[in-house]
């Protein structure tokens, strides 16, 4: 790792990245669609794919250098892809009473570089990460169990777009105070008070990340580069499953950082042994001063009740609700929903669990629809979709860990099954566990879901390929329905369809008022699922399933702090 | 109360507030010196002082009226002037199972208003708060123990600054995404993608602001403004020892927002009897999502651990520090720093307690002076400011409660005593408790500090004008003290004396790193202890002392969300 320090001057850096920085900065004012990252696979060039993949298979079954300070030995957390072949692959185990000091005296001279440099120096990284994307489509692959197109997208341009809007919010934040100021204080007939004043960015100290395992870098992205490029040190601690593309992003870091003269050490990878459960320990450390996490509940909110020392984002488990009151597309309705459904097997914080649907039915273009025939309607439709074994697989993906499949296989005990789920056979993987979503039927009339012991099982969330049909006496009782599920639940996402102009204003009202985020009659290529950065708001901040939006200005305003040194002028 | 509902129209608030906004958005972003709210008592007209003085008059002995939802009798708090008369005022005592649904009620159409009108209706209750400012100096001085002239300032226009500082910035990040964007995402050769989105900025319910005894509306004031510009309803719970200034300021809210058209119940009032204690129950209730403390850092730390359902932003102790290396104005600096210890009777949280000296002395303008000679002469400095009794009044104002005079007693046993305390007559009010600082004596040797047992006086907040003078073996050993003592107890100013550069990099490092806000070489009109808002950072919100700093965008960018709708185009 032998480099000129000069290589990456702020210079250079700037020609490259500045005109990016500032085309994000003016995407993020004005929402509309932008992403520099390439979506498309054959953008990368035409021996991107093949390289991408040796890559991918030269890295497993080898120890994964890093060089970090504090390395005491090998983990080996035993990642399998759910596609089915273990990738073999050890990380350097690390002394946290090492690394982290080591980490700590990385941060003033990151610091000192200031928010333009550091904004410049993340986007060499998500460049360099950019360039490996059929590489990190791989690794995304084989231990999410994301199907191949949307690892390399979500796992991908996606996740960099989002790493990218952080570091432009960041950039933004720590830029809305100069430098410098002169202060001058009319005093009458006397001389005025004068003051300068400067004002400097500086970090909390050393942020933690801890990862999730169905988007180790669509998750991980945000609060890595949010942290960094506010001048913290980051150490990524990847679920154990998921380990591969978050130790190849921190290698692509430290190297960037390297060739741009800083200490290496500010960004490191914390890995760990089977059932060895190091994030609770981390989390407490004095020096970790800012947690981004995504995963349970449970251990959200542990994180928030006990790591006190730190800013705590959390990206927890919600309900996410549907709201079926009429429509004036019935089968694009029908085949936008089970696009969501299906894709990668229901495994998305954003996709949606509970069908609100009118007992007495719905009015549509197609006639009134019975709550019976929506349900059959929908359920044939999602068998359409997925029809074709290796069409479904690239849609399904594969059930990312035995606690998906046993939920799947419990959901037919929860009620009259409207959908069966059914194994499929992935041509390429014959291991791979790969199932279609269930959808079960149930009652939700608010004498069920009001009285004293109801918990209705719809009202918690279900992690994977499940749905619930939920008969609702009315539409104003499913209304009454989202609102408690978003309230008590949270919710990441929630979709509506309606060709009523009141019910439309009464769903968004309650989306307003419990903080949810609403798509409303979406029929086309878009889905109630996906966000895109620069545009759509990733969870509101406002409701129990998360803490913080992917990606606005509280997401990374309190990650760094202004420290003003006044002088007498 | 009977008003025409129109006016107050956006128009108008528009023609009479918009330049005031553009105004302070601008002061916000260059950090100049700048006001609007004047602060000289001649700027409110010939008759504002006889005007001011009656109101105040007018106002004891009564109940105070508010008209609020819920009212189930009268709280009398027991306020008693620290210079002596009793206020004798009786206020509405709220059911909070009924104020705060009404509350709740109220926000929609708050939050319909949109960023602009929300901040053109704060800014005319700031105006009619101004256009009283004498009678809020009166009711501030006899609540607070502030001199007269501090309290017309500090708790007139100076808190009036810090308000609109508030809405300004909450405008700034309410308003950074825009109201609506279409979204068009090519696909080819295919039809783009296109969807049409609007973004609200919602808020997150009702916000509680906890007032304290000696700045109630310059610390009451951000919280409250930066709540309800960004669409909150806001309930003020003051201190039971300085109702009054937050009640005019709730009455002055609800005539403003009623005559705009809106719900007053969006501002009232939680006065409480005495012993009643009920922040401690408000600040439990699932309705209050924010709050806002200033005070103990045992009850905010209180907050911050149990209040889990709300933001909360605390300001708690510190222990503010200045380190005296060496000086080219020794004269100037112990004036500066004998008026820093005596206003208000050091009972600022931003007043030094802790003047770390040398044990071997320092180099000045006026020759080499050792430990003992500069404590000497300091403390002839503050002798020489207060010698006249008038004079000493107007500047140190009146203690502010029993707390203060038992510490300040207790002060004397801690050390040799190098200043005493004494009793000044105040000659208008010959009840008024009040004391010149006392400085004593403490040795500053790491062994003390860093030993298992010890834990130095000096190193706990000791509130009121008790300051002490401690001696260390070396500026070195100074800075970690200080890093020691704004890293452990946290500081809302840190100020340093030196005529070295490198001493001058290595305090502004300990500052940088541990996040305190600094004061160089101030040997004029400026003091430690204050800061002005739209330039000056009150706090830093990256130590102990607090954890939000006056005012930045964290410091409103959570108090809202923002939601999405999207729907196909």
């Amino acid at each position: 790792m032998m480099t000129e320090p000069s290589a990456l001057s702020h210079e250079t850096l700037t020609e490259r990245h500045r005109p990016t920085l500032d085309r994000a900065l003016e995407a993020a004012g004005s929402r509309g669609y932008w992403s520099p990252y390439p979506e498309h696979p054959k953008a990368y060039g035409e021996s991107a794919p093949a390289e991408g993949l040796a890559a991918f298979e030269a890295v497993r079954r080898t120890r994964f250098e890093l060089d970090q300070p504090g390395t005491d030995g090998w983990a080996a957390p035993g990642e399998v892809s759910p596609y089915g072949p273990e990738l073999g692959i050890e990380y350097p185990h690390a002394d946290p009473d090492v690394l982290l000091p080591a980490m700590r005296a990385a941060i003033p001279a990151w610091r000192d570089a200031g928010p333009e440099l550091r904004a410049l120096v993340c986007l060499e990284i998500l460049a360099r990460i950019s360039a490996r994307t059929h590489e990190f489509a791989h690794a995304v692959m084989h231990t999410s169990g994301q199907a191949f197109m949307m690892a390399l997208q979500a796992g991908g341009p996606h996740a960099q777009d989002r790493g990218l809007e952080a570091v432009a919010y960041a950039y933004a934040e720590q830029t809305r105070t100069p430098r410098a100021a002169d202060w001058s204080k009319p005093q009458g007939k006397r001389e005025p008070l004068e003051l300068s004043k400067t004002f400097t960015a500086v970090p909390r100290g050393v942020a933690l990340v801890i990862g999730c395992n169905t988007f180790p870098t669509w998750n991980g992205y945000p609060g890595l580069f949010a942290s960094l490029a506010t001048g913290n040190a980051v150490l990524v601690k990847p679920h154990p499953r998921a380990v591969l593309p978050l130790a190849l992003t921190v290698r692509i870091a430290r190297e960037v950082l390297a060739e741009a003269g800083f200490d290496p050490d500010l960004v490191c990878l914390a890995a760990e042994r089977p059932e060895e459960g190091i994030a609770k320990t981390l989390a407490l450390r004095p020096e970790i001063r800012i947690i981004d996490y995504t995963g349970s509940t449970a251990f959200g909110d542990w994180l928030e009740a006990n790591a006190r020392q730190a800013q705590v984002y959390t990206e927890k488990a919600g309900v996410n609700t549907v709201v079926v009151d009429s429509t004036d597309a019935y089968a694009a309705m029908l085949a936008n929903l089970a696009f969501s459904l299906s894709l990668y097997s229901g495994q998305m914080c954003t996709t949606p669990q509970n069908l609100l649907i009118p007992r007495d039915g719905i009015d549509t273009d197609a006639g009134h629809k019975s709550y019976d025939e929506v349900v059959a309607d929908l359920a044939a439709a999602v068998d359409r979709l997925l029809g074709d074994d290796a069409r479904a697989s690239a849609l399904l993906g594969a059930v990312v860990n035995p606690g998906v499949r046993e939920r799947l296989a419990a959901a037919a005990g929860l009620g009259e099954v409207a959908l069966a789920s059914r194994e499929v056979a992935n041509p390429d993987f014959p291991d791979a566990v790969v199932r279609t979503p269930v959808i079960v039927k149930q009652d939700g009339a608010r004498k069920v879901w009001e009285g004293p012991d109801a918990e209705a099982a719809y009202l918690s969330e279900c992690f994977g390929p499940v749905s619930f049909a939920v008969a609702v006496d009315s539409t104003a009782e499913a209304l009454e329905l989202l609102r408690r599920t978003v309230r008590e639940k949270g919710a990441m996402t929630v979709g509506a369809y309606t060709t009523s102009p009141e019910v439309e204003r009464a769903v968004e009202e309650v989306c307003l008022q419990e903080a949810a985020q609403l798509s409303l009659n979406l029929t086309g290529g878009v889905y109630v699922n996906q966000t895109a950065a620069f545009s759509d708001f990733h969870g509101s901040g406002g409701n129990p399933a998360a803490n913080a939006a992917l990606c606005d200005s509280a997401f990374v305003a309190n990650r760094f702090r202004i420290i003003e040194v006044r002088r007498q002028a």
